[in-house]
């Protein structure tokens, strides 16, 4: 069965639901799923479809330019996700492991629709990870005052491979907005504390020396506003006096791997829509 | 402005969703919001579609008679609510008031769209707080070997009020196969455990005899099987060594406050379907 | 059977559990529980023991001198909390509800070990409440430019009842310095927002503009620096882009009422030392 | 600095903690940590006392003899654990490899401290991470009516390796009497329900067709009674009505991993005493 996912935002109008699902079932498409979202504060429309096209009877291309003419007349925003596609996934480390083993495990577990081409590193020492998963790994550095010229070769090899989604996955290394100009395509960061609380470096030490009793993780889209973009998901952890900051790095860990693994799921699926600084997230 | 929810399942088949939202824009309503699901063990769809009929410019009657052929010729099962409709809601206690409380709550801030017309009790303990309400108590105590008559006077109230809803408060009886035939409309019971572990009495002290490090509880719809009714809606909390069986009873009762009042929150919003003994439970 | 609470804290050294055990063991008393802490990053260590003093021969005060020179001679900080003695409570509210009733209502259960003489409000709102419960209510509006004479009258009426304990249980003002230099007993405060996130006003729209995922609430002590005391509980609930600022709003009541009562709670039982800012919290 | 942790357990009494903590001191050792729990329905008294024993002068043997003598006195049932003693864990599983993969990541980040000299398995598939981590493997299948033959050799593996903890990461065998009365050390096994709901077989689907809203693991000692020995450690995480059966899988891989490698790190750090058919955790 091959499959499309619309996902579509407009200003809320009468006849939106029914004038979209028509305009697919009319062309003889079964609609396998249909989530909508209307934002009452922003007058906003938003709509997730899963249509079957196993009987498409003209080219992708051809489809997509009328569902292209349809969209125009409802000034609709809009991208098409077809099943056959698999996006292409640079992972991006420094040297803690646990969130690409994550990634890595739930991959290969099949839960992460994709490919992953390849790892990228600013330090060499999580080399054999990717050479227990056999994918190539690529350590480039940053050395002092050339950190233009490492993320010009970074950005050259996103490109190289195709990357459609990038995922830091603890790359302890500000992205500037020149990378973020070049690689137009999305980037997911984890951030290890509950945003916006405790932006920026350190926070576990900041949230140990403020006397939290929950810690947490931030999955998000990376903006040129550092740890500023829109939130996909965030998890969470008890802690109590008895934990120092070692401790929250451990029990940080968990929350860290859950939540990046969750939110780049959501992202493979198809089910995130940025309005703004929010996300929109249709669950499965 | 005038809204109508309709609650819709029907065996899967090619064109629901197009056809049923055709259905109502045709007749000139907006649809506000829409829900649906798809449960594939089943092969059966589920739908929640909240319609705009301020402009309805028939009988009710009608309307739903228009919809009822359509629904006829497609095999649908359907239930249609309206706003203009308060559901009333009888609570059934005995002696402990944190659910009864917390319902009397969040009704009185605007949460719960409900009349609450009675309680109901069979110990006098809880009337203090009917009256801090000012709404009606009656006080049936269950006689030995008299129970049969007591759930009579029961039904009769419930009758007399023309109650759609009750809610079992922590009201400590099981209630006879009699009674639930006789009262048809639907019952939520509030059972103080993570079912289905620990259903039946005294679960509190069978947790922690288990030495379980989580506890939880339970709202379902009643059923003649004890505690095997669909569930609605679950909560937990942790507990450590350091708790007894009072202290279970004590962080138990947040945990069965909270989680009746979504359950009937849930259900008062139309946000229920029942399928066999499971629920769909849409979020809003 | 009478019992004390030692809340201790001094600099960490050796021999200091078997030093203090011993001193009271040698004294008679059953160690019923005993409880400690030591920060490695400060070196500073703390303990929570509570002694069975039935069989005390001598008065308190000859005992408390006994201790103040054992204490003196190893620079221990201390307090001690006697099980005869029931700490006065008073609460401060606005014009929302719920934190108030749940605290009123986990008092009438017995889980909270305190008088609670008086209820203070800036509004009129709540004294129906303060009725049902039958305690006096005092309603002490804030006049433009005459804040500090109302927290005159606020601050006689806690001195005249003696209170031991301020609870702000939604209380819409902010403290003044001179308030809090004129009543130095502990003062707790809910926030709605997971602190050190959302800080000040209108929390949970901040939340709902930045997109978080989870929601919060935030019980601390106050101090002088606008929610910058030490927090002392935290509660957090999962939210969804379905939920507008009211849902938070709304969602938030559950999490604020659970979390102001779990640090009171804590708190009456002597459960929580207070070191720079951030709290122990023992558990039990 | 040479450490030593006790675990204490004897009917509760008079002068217990100094008791205790006055024998190490006068002994000249330091008291690192201390903790007790007493349980008021069993009247059992329950102490893990940390020992800096860096300045012992005399043999641990006769340190332990000295202590033994004690204990007899007072009826103490106790362990001694040596910071410079690295327990040897064996790992059995079958073919999903999350807790496996879970439990030697932590153990490389040097959260679990132990060796895992062997990895066994009923399955060939899980060799290579095996391999990965350079861990000898040792694949004995179960042959139909030979799983005593196979037991045997398993339990000659562990005895070789002098194995101190067995952990069961999701190895799908039910262990016979004959074993467990073989191999008379801690065996851990994780069972992905919340226990005592769903004990034995096909938890996940049972759980999907009972409808519930949250789903959880439980790692606990095992016993002669399949899924019933002392609890551990229990993770949640909710579920939709959108959840299948696969879902329920997916979502609960990562809280058996969480939940495993907590009870494995608990027991490794000397934190449990059992007692009866429960635990005492005390936290770090």
């Amino acid at each position: 069965m091959k499959e499309v996912i619309f996902l579509i935002q407009c200003d809320d109008s009468k006849g939106l639901v029914a004038g979209i699902t028509s305009f697919f079932y009319e062309k003889g498409f079964n609609i396998l799923d249909c989530q909508q979202h209307t934002d009452l504060n922003t007058a906003k429309y938003f709509m997730r479809i899963v249509l079957d096209i196993s009987n498409l009877r003209t080219s992708q291309d051809n489809f997509e330019q009328e569902f292209a003419n349809f969209a125009e007349k409802h000034s609709l925003e809009w991208s098409a996700h077809y099943s056959d596609y698999i996006p292409k996934v640079a992972l991006l480390v420094s040297t803690t492991s646990h969130c690409l083993y994550d990634i890595l495990l739930k991959h290969h577990e099949g839960d992460l629709k994709c490919e992953i081409p390849l790892i990228i590193s600013n330090h060499p020492d999580l080399e054999y990870v990717a050479d227990q998963f056999n994918i190539p790994f690529y350590c480039e550095p940053v050395k002092k005052g050339e950190k233009e010229k490492q993320e010009a070769v970074v950005v050259g090899l996103l490109k190289k491979y195709n990357i459609d989604l990038t995922v830091l996955a603890r790359y302890m290394q500000i992205l500037t907005p020149e990378f973020l100009a070049e690689f137009a395509n999305p980037i997911i960061n984890i951030h290890h504390a509950f945003l916006p609380a405790f932006q920026g470096a350190n926070p576990y030490k900041r949230a140990y020396e403020r006397g939290v009793k929950i810690i947490g993780a931030t999955a998000h889209y990376v903006t040129a506003e550092l740890d500023e973009g829109p939130i996909i998901e965030q998890g969470v952890e008890r802690v109590s006096h008895k934990c120092g900051p070692g401790d929250f790095k451990r029990i940080g860990r968990d929350i860290e791997s859950v939540v990046l693994s969750k939110a780049v799921k959501a992202h493979l699926d198809h089910q995130i829509i940025v309005t703004g600084n929010r996300t929109i997230v249709f669950s499965n």
